[in-house]
C-alpha cells in the first residue's frame, strides 16, 4: 500500500482526489492537511464522504507528510514550493495540482504568478506530468507538477499535429470552454450562480497563465517557436472542458489515423470516429480525454475538438495517473470510473 | 460470477445499470435488448461507454434472457410483464425497474396505469424491493418490484414515524422536488432545455402514480389507513429528489433517535446530525438516502428532509442492490461509488 | 414627474428597480447611491444598463435624496432605518425594499434581526406595502415596507382562505423554492455556482426571518393565532419563487370561485383555470403573481401554487406598484412588461 | 397604427415578437396562425402572455393576412416561401424569420436546405434584413430576409474589419457558442434538459446552413473570396449568443477605434471599451449586440467577442428593428426594453 497525505483538501481539486483516493485499491490515505479546517471531519466539510472517510483535517506544519510515499499537493499557487524541498529531502514524491512547478524559467514564472519563485533549483527537475508526453520521465520521479485544465485538453488535442509537422506552429488557436468549478472552491462574484448561470463569456483574452504552461510544451514537442491564441470562456455547467483547436495544414494528410495511431496505446485518450462531436457529460467523473478531428469542407483548416472532465484528466485524475506511474502501479488503478451520464 | 441480462437499455436506468454492473466484481454482463437500436454497438449509443461496454443491442425475442440469472427490466410501465411469465419459468429472476409488479391489487394498477395487468397472478409474488423494509424477502425472491423514485425517498423519510405510531397517518404531506432525468429519456417538450432550465413547477397535483405505491406501503407499516397529499414538481437538475416531508406528532418523541436507531445497520440509508440539510448532489452518484429531521420552532409538526439520487438510490443502484440481496452477494457490492461534488 | 432615489444600488433589487425606472414614463432618476463604488458609473457596474443610465454612484451622505419625493432602499437589512427619520423630516417617500419596516414589534424585530431597531416609534407608521391587503393605507403613505419575497408569494396564496376563514390556522404548511437571486448579490460559498448549480436544498428549517413577517400579516388577517410551519429552498435558477401552500379545510368551498373573486380587480396578481401548475418562468420578469388551487383527490386539502418572480413581484416591481399607489400614478404605470420566456 | 400578422406562433420567435409586439406603440395585432392550434388562445398557449393577447390561433389558410401591412413569418425553413408571392401581390411586406430568403443563389439554397425553392424569383427582390448594413434598402422594401441568429452576431463582429481590408479574408473562423432556445421549440432528443444542461458539445463541424448565409455577406462587403470556419457549439443557456472571431491582421490598425466609428450612430450595436469580455446576460431580453475587440500580446491575431440574444436582435428583435425601418416608424420604437440581469 502506498501512504498518502493531501496537502489541502478543502478545495474541488481535493475533494476530488478524495473521491479517486478512497476507492484506490493499493492507497493507504494518512492525512489530509488545512490550514483553515484544523479538527474538522473531512466527512462533515463534504458530506459526499460520509461514511467513507474518517480523517480530520489536520495542520500542514504538525501533519505526518514526511512519512508518506507520495504527497499530493491541491493548495492554491505558491504554497507547494514551501513545502517542497523537506519533502523530496524526507524522500517523498511531491505531486502539486497547482502551478508551481509547470514551468521551466523562473523568470516566467515570476512574471505570471506575481511573485519570485521559492526554489527555481527545482524547477528542472520537475516533471511535467502529462504521461502522454513524459511517461518515462515521470516512472520513478519524485517532483511532478501536475499539468493544468486547459492544458490537458489543448496539448493532447495539439500535440500530434505538431509532433508530425503538420501544422503551422505559427498560427494555432484555442477556443477552450470551461465548467465553473475550473475558478475552485471559493468566495467570488463572478462564479456566483446568479452571476454565471444562463452565460457565457470569454475572459482573460489578452493573457491567460496557462498560456505559458501550453506553449512550452508545443514548443517542445515541435522544436520551433509557437504562436498561439488561446481564449478561455466561463460557461454555465459545473464540470467540463472542451477545447476547440484550429490549426493551419502545411500538406495534406489523414488527420484521423495520425490521431488514432498517436494514442493507440493510451488507456486516457479515446480517439472518436471521424465526424464525432464530443459532449463534456460523456466524461463527467470519467478520467479520460475524448478527441474528434475534422476538416471543415475538406479544407486546410484542421477543427480538434477535444473533451476532459477539468477536474478528473484535468486535475484530481491525472494525478492519481501520476502516481500510479511514478510508484509503479497499474496506470489504470483506481481510475475506472465510468462517466456520470446524464 | 452471476449472468445477467438487461432487457431495454436505451434509457436513463438502463445506461444507470450499465455504469453500475460494469463495475460489480460478481456480474457477467450477457445481454441488452433494445427494439429500436438493434445491431448498434451500446458504446455507440451512449459515448460515456465507449471502451467498457462491447455489447450490441439484440431484440428482446432473440436475447439470451433465459440463460440469464437475473434480468433487469429498465423498460417503459408495461412491457416487463408481458415477459415476466417466459423468464420466471426459466429461473431467472426478474427485478423490474417499472411499475409493473409495484401494486398488489389488479384493479388499482388498471385505473393507474390505463389497462389491465398482462399477470394479475404474479402480482402477489412481486416482492417490493425496498431492502429497507422487505430485506428478509428479497433474499431468494424471483420477481422484485423496484420502488418508483419518489416512493423511495419519500418512504425512507415517512416509515419510521408510522411504524412507531409517532405521526398522525391521517395527515401526511410529501413534497417532493426532481430533477429533470426522472421523467425519463425521451422526446418530450415539456422536458426540453428551454422549458424546464431556469424555472420550477409543481406537476399532477391531482394524482401522480406514485401516489397509491407510497399509500401501501405505509398503509403496511401502520395498519391503518393514510391520508397523503403528494405534490411533485419537476426542477432544473438533472439528477437528484428532496423530500419534504410534513407529519402532525401524537405524542412527544425523541424523533433525531427515532432514525437513527430504525437505519443504524442499513448501509445505504444515512440519518444526518440534527439541524442538517442535506442537498441533492451530496448523493449524486451514490447509492443512499441522506435524511435530516427537523422540529420547527419545537412545536408538534415534524418535517423530514429525504435526499436521493433518482437513477441510483431511486433506480438502478437500488436494483443492483436488490439483485446482491436476491443472489446472497455482498449487499454492498459494486455500490461503493462516492457521490461526485461538485 | 416623480423624483426618485435610490439608496444602495449595486445589489439585485437595486439593479432590478433601475431596470424598471428606466422605463417609467412618470418617474425622473435623480441618483443611486454606493459606499463602495462612489464615482463609478452605474452602467459601468451594470453592463445591462449601457446607454440607458448616464449616473455616477454617489455618497448616500452627499447624495440629494432629501431633495426627492421618492427614495428607494435596497440596502441590506438595517441600513434604511439608519436614513429613515431624516428622509421623512424632509417630506420624502421611502419605500424600504429590506426588513427594517415591516415588523411591527421592536422587540421581535430585535430578536430576529440581531440588533435592536434603530426607530422603533416608525414602525406602527410604517405601512405593511402587499397593495393586495393595503392598496388604501398605502395612498399617500410616507413610510412603506416593501414586502419580503417569500412572504409575498406566501401570503397572496394563504389569504382568501384566512380571510374566508376556511381552512384551520393552525396547520398552515407554506413549502417554498426560491432561485439563488433571493440570496442578493454577495460572495458567499454556498450559492457559487458550483455548489448551487444542478442541486437543492431546504434551509433555514429551525425558522426563516420571513415566518414572523408571515404570521402577522396572517394574523391580522384571520384574527386568530397562525400555526405556520414555513421551509425554504434554494432551487438551481436565478429568479423565481414557487410556494405550495397547503391548509386544511374546516368546511366545503368553492376554492377556485373564492380565490377568482378575491382577486377579480387585482391588476397583477392572475388566479389561473382549475387544474393548473404555474411554472415560474411565466412571470420571469414580470410584476405579477400566478396562483392556481387544487383540492387533491377531492380530499380536505387544498393545495395553493403561487409563483412570482422574486425579483418583481417579490421585490423591485412591487416596491414601483407601491411607488405609483402612493403618489397617485396609475398603478400600473412601468409594470406592462412581459415575462421573458423562454 | 400598422397592421401585423403573425404567421406562425407557437415558436420560440414566435412568442418572443409577440412579447415586442404587444408592447410596441404604433403596432395593431390582427392575427396570429398555427396549424397545430387553431381555436387555441394564443394565452393559453403561452401562460407568459396572459393577460396580454386576447386572440386565438387561426388557420393560415383563413386568417386575414392579406389585409395586414405587415407579415412576420416566424415558420420553419420552406413555409414563407409558399406564401410570399400571394402576400406580396396583396400589398403585404413580409419579413420572414426562417432561411427562405437569405441566400441569393437558388441552386446553393436547395443544396443547403434540401429541396427547390418555390419562388426563385423573389430571391432577388429580398433585402437580407441587418440594419446596419442594409438600412437604406430596408426602407420601403416589401420582402425582408431576416438573417439568422449566429450570421447577425458574426456579421456584425466581422464586417468593420474586411470592410477596411484588414483582414485576411481568407483565413477567418468563428467559434460561436448558442444556447439552446436557437433550436427552436420542438420535441428533440439532443435538446433535452437532462441531455443538453451541465454540458457543452460542437455540432455542425462539418457544415452548418447558416455558413453561406455569413460568407454572402462577407464577400460583398469585401469583394473577394472568403475562407471562413465557423464551428457553432450548444450550451447550457437558454437564450444567448457568444461569438468568438478571429481574424489575421494585414497591417497594422487601431482596431478599438475603427469597430467605435463604425457602430457610432448605431442604435442597437454597442462597442464595449478597450480590454471588455462581455457576457451574454448583458444582453439578455434587449434588442443590442455587445462587441469587444481584442489583439492578444499585441500580436497580429485580432479577437472580436459579439454577444447577442439570440431570440431578439439574433430573430424577433431585428424583425422589429426591420418593420420599424420599413415602414418609417422610429426605428427604436418597442424595442428600448432593459436586459434582464441578473
Amino acid at each position: 500500500m502506498i501512504k498518502v497525505g493531501l496537502l489541502g483538501g478543502t478545495g474541488y481539486t481535493g475533494v476530488e482526489l478524495l473521491r479517486l483516493l478512497i476507492g484506490h485499491p493499493d492507497v493507504d490515505l494518512r492525512c489530509v492537511t488545512s490550514r483553515s479546517e484544523v479538527g474538522t471531519a473531512v466527512a462533515d466539510h463534504f458530506p459526499s464522504l460520509r461514511g467513507r472517510v474518517s480523517l480530520e483535517f489536520v495542520d500542514p506544519e504538525s501533519a505526518p507528510l514526511a512519512e508518506c510515499d507520495v504527497v499530493f499537493s491541491a493548495t492554491p499557487n505558491g504554497v507547494a514550493m514551501n513545502h517542497a524541498p523537506a519533502l523530496l529531502d524526507a524522500g517523498v514524491c511531491l505531486i502539486d495540482l497547482a502551478a508551481d512547478f509547470r514551468l521551466k524559467d523562473p523568470g516566467s514564472w515570476a512574471q505570471w504568478y506575481g511573485r519570485p519563485h521559492a526554489c527555481p533549483e527545482l524547477l528542472n527537475e520537475a516533471i511535467y506530468g502529462l504521461p502522454e508526453v513524459n511517461r518515462d520521465r515521470i516512472r520513478g520521479a519524485r517532483l511532478i507538477a501536475n499539468p493544468g485544465c486547459y492544458p490537458t485538453a489543448v496539448l493532447l488535442g495539439l500535440l500530434p499535429l505538431l509532433e508530425a509537422g503538420l501544422v503551422d506552429p505559427k498560427t494555432l488557436i484555442a477556443d477552450a470552454k470551461s465548467g465553473v468549478s475550473g475558478a475552485g472552491r471559493k468566495e467570488s462574484l463572478t462564479t456566483q450562480f446568479s452571476e454565471a448561470s444562463d452565460s457565457l463569456k470569454a475572459y482573460a483574452v489578452q493573457g491567460h497563465r496557462h498560456l505559458p504552461e501550453i506553449k512550452q510544451v508545443l514548443e517542445a514537442a515541435c522544436g520551433a517557436s509557437v504562436g498561439l491564441t488561446f481564449v478561455p470562456h466561463l460557461t454555465p455547467m459545473i464540470r467540463g472542458i472542451h477545447a476547440t483547436l484550429y490549426g493551419r495544414l502545411l500538406e495534406d494528410a489523414d488527420v484521423q489515423e495520425l490521431f488514432a495511431a498517436r494514442y493507440a496505446d493510451e488507456p486516457f485518450v479515446d480517439v472518436l470516429p471521424a465526424g464525432s462531436h464530443p459532449d463534456t457529460r460523456s466524461v463527467r467523473g470519467a478520467n479520460v480525454c475524448r478527441i474528434a478531428c475534422h476538416r471543415p469542407q475538406g479544407g486546410d483548416t484542421v477543427v480538434v475538438l477535444a473533451v476532459e472532465d477539468n477536474l478528473v484528466k484535468g486535475a484530481a485524475g491525472q494525478a492519481v495517473q501520476n502516481m500510479n506511474i511514478a510508484c509503479g502501479l497499474a496506470e489504470t488503478a483506481g481510475l475506472d470510473a465510468v462517466a456520470l451520464l446524464p
